[in-house]
């Protein structure tokens, strides 16, 4: 498996599932060994891990601990009780497309009925895990190649080895361009309220020793208007049909602000992330999180008492904004309804879109 | 003195000067009382009072105090004390002209020579204080008729009583428009990094019952696609004679979506705010701040060790894309060079613009 980040989010052990606590990042390095799906759920829903790819290759790993656990203590009704493992885990979160479509793996693997079920559906866990770095380093190369020596980038959120299997797809592209000599500058929009820029992106980064700029996200615009950056470089957690993109709240934003000073941007995202039966991105539903992650920091309130907030976690950036969507098949430029129906034909198979909503 | 807001940020009183500590807000309503010009300096420079308005009128007042300290102590050559502490106080903060107009004006009072120089100056800082209360109202009731029934607006940073000498630029306007029964929703962009919204414009408007709901600065965007806003509405910390207009970073980032969407933006500023020395926004000197106020929180790190960042805390929102600019003297719709020329022609003496660059 080829891994190039410094460090391990997501990995498979005999005593169960071991994720980095990304809640306590960037100040503490600590891992939970996950040994049932339930816990797999919370552990989404709570944030431990996140990202839409990370998500998925996570759900995978659930449905593996899922069957052991059930095929010991429900042999008789070990199925069923799976099935109702994958529902748990498809309800942690709700925007990211790869989670239902890594659920949607296994399930199929499920149905094969195979001799040895447990470790049929982990060999299909670590193909969907492998494949995706994979795919991140495909589109490392892809986006990398269009970028220019001494361009600037800026990314949101953290789209990274943190939020995949491993190495990242904005981050992905980032890393590649670094090794490659092409960037001045790395800026990181801080990605209130959860901070996943200044707390992840930032870690990550600099763990692979590559400087990095922290800005607030409303100085984004400010950044381009001084010529600082030629690039804004996103992930996805959704891609409609149509090619509008579901993202991290505040990328609609970037785009805006990229469009109005002819900044290019650029959205890498696997083809797990591509939503063919999600006509476009206004009808996906936006997660709305606790507006105590806007109210409150560490416990402690930030805002007036009696003050409440609107929290979505996602927006939608119409696809006429986005220059470049990069997935592991290629550069579709201007993405649209037609060039992604194009490439999905050619995806491989296993790389077909989800049929939730 | 017409104060229909229900504290007062910046006092006068026998014993020195007395100043809510913003810093403390909304937690604890304490309050500093300053005996010398010095001591004002680093309390404007520190942020224990903020908002282009609030900090002229808190310079006034520390002539005030100067003059009071070196008439006592240095009586044969007081004035030239008073004047190194007027470029003190000029130095605090670089970006909002309302300073070193206010600094003016008290230095051609103090060149008057008059009997009685202290009270004289207590009486010009009185004047300053008292005009800004009422070109505030003013603004207030402008900017409202602008506003139709059932509109929502959103506002960014604080430009309310906290950070003028009371009722507000923008929050005058939406106390106004609030009071006349026309909104629906009042929402508050949070400001990073320093919170301004989430601390001072929540706490500002919860204390006069009218009910705010905060987004995260990179929010904005997606709440006007969503069609939750018809307005914003913010203060400036200067116009530039083209129009330009120099206030909060996010400001720029929100006039670009405003315009996308067809929102109206709505820049509320005393004539004070209004700097004809200055040809174009370009030219001013942007404040950049500690980089802790990103990297850190209460003194905690936020971001990963090793992270720098770039804490510019002003933007420069193109004259093109304010749809109207209030002031005391009325509305000019599509600022520009022009209508600035002739606003400043109408403008009573003492509203002349600064010299400053």
């Amino acid at each position: 498996m080829t891994r190039q980040n410094s460090f391990q989010a997501i990995e498979w052990t005999d005593s169960g599932l071991l994720l980095l606590d990304q809640r306590c990042l960037p100040h503490e390095q600590h891992y939970l060994c996950l040994q049932d799906a339930v816990s797999v759920a919370e552990a989404i829903r709570d944030m431990v891990v996140r990202g839409a790819p990370a998500i998925g290759i996570t759900a995978a790993y659930a449905v593996v601990l899922s069957a052991r656990q059930h095929l010991e203590h429900n042999p008789d009704n070990w199925q069923a009780r799976v099935q109702q493992d994958v529902k748990k885990l498809a309800a942690a979160r709700p925007t990211a497309v790869n989670l239902v479509w890594a659920l949607q793996r296994m399930q199929q693997r499920l149905a094969r009925s195979e001799a040895e079920p447990a470790a049929c559906l982990l060999e299909e866990a670590r193909q969907i895990h492998e494949a995706d770095i994979e795919a991140n380093h495909r589109m490392g190369g892809y986006g990398a190649n269009l970028i220019n020596k001494g361009d600037s980038v800026l990314t949101h959120c953290n789209a990274g080895a943190l939020a995949t299997g491993g190495y990242g797809t904005a981050l992905g592209v980032i890393r590649s361009a670094w090794a490659a000599g092409k960037l001045v500058n790395v800026y990181a929009g801080e990605t209130r309220p959860w901070l996943q820029g200044a707390r992840l992106t930032a870690w990550e980064l600099l763990q692979d020793d590559i400087p990095v700029t922290l800005v607030t996200d409303s100085a984004s615009a400010f950044l381009m208007q001084g010529g600082k950056v030629q690039w804004v470089i996103t992930g996805a957690d959704r891609v409609a049909a149509n090619g509008d993109v579901i993202n991290k709240i505040g990328t609609y934003s970037l785009a805006l602000a990229c469009r109005y000073h002819g900044v290019k941007m650029m959205v890498a995202a696997p083809l797990s992330t591509l939503d063919m039966a999600m006509p476009d991105g206004q009808q996906v539903a936006i997660e709305q999180r606790p507006t105590d992650e806007i109210l409150k920091f560490s416990g402690h309130a930030l805002a007036a008492a009696g003050a409440t907030a609107w929290n979505p976690v996602f927006d939608v950036t119409p696809a006429s904004l986005v220059d470049y969507l990069v997935t592991e098949a290629g550069i579709v430029a201007a993405p649209d309804r037609e060039k992604l129906a194009e490439l999905h034909d050619q995806a491989p198979v296993g790389h077909s879109s989800s049929q939730n909503s």
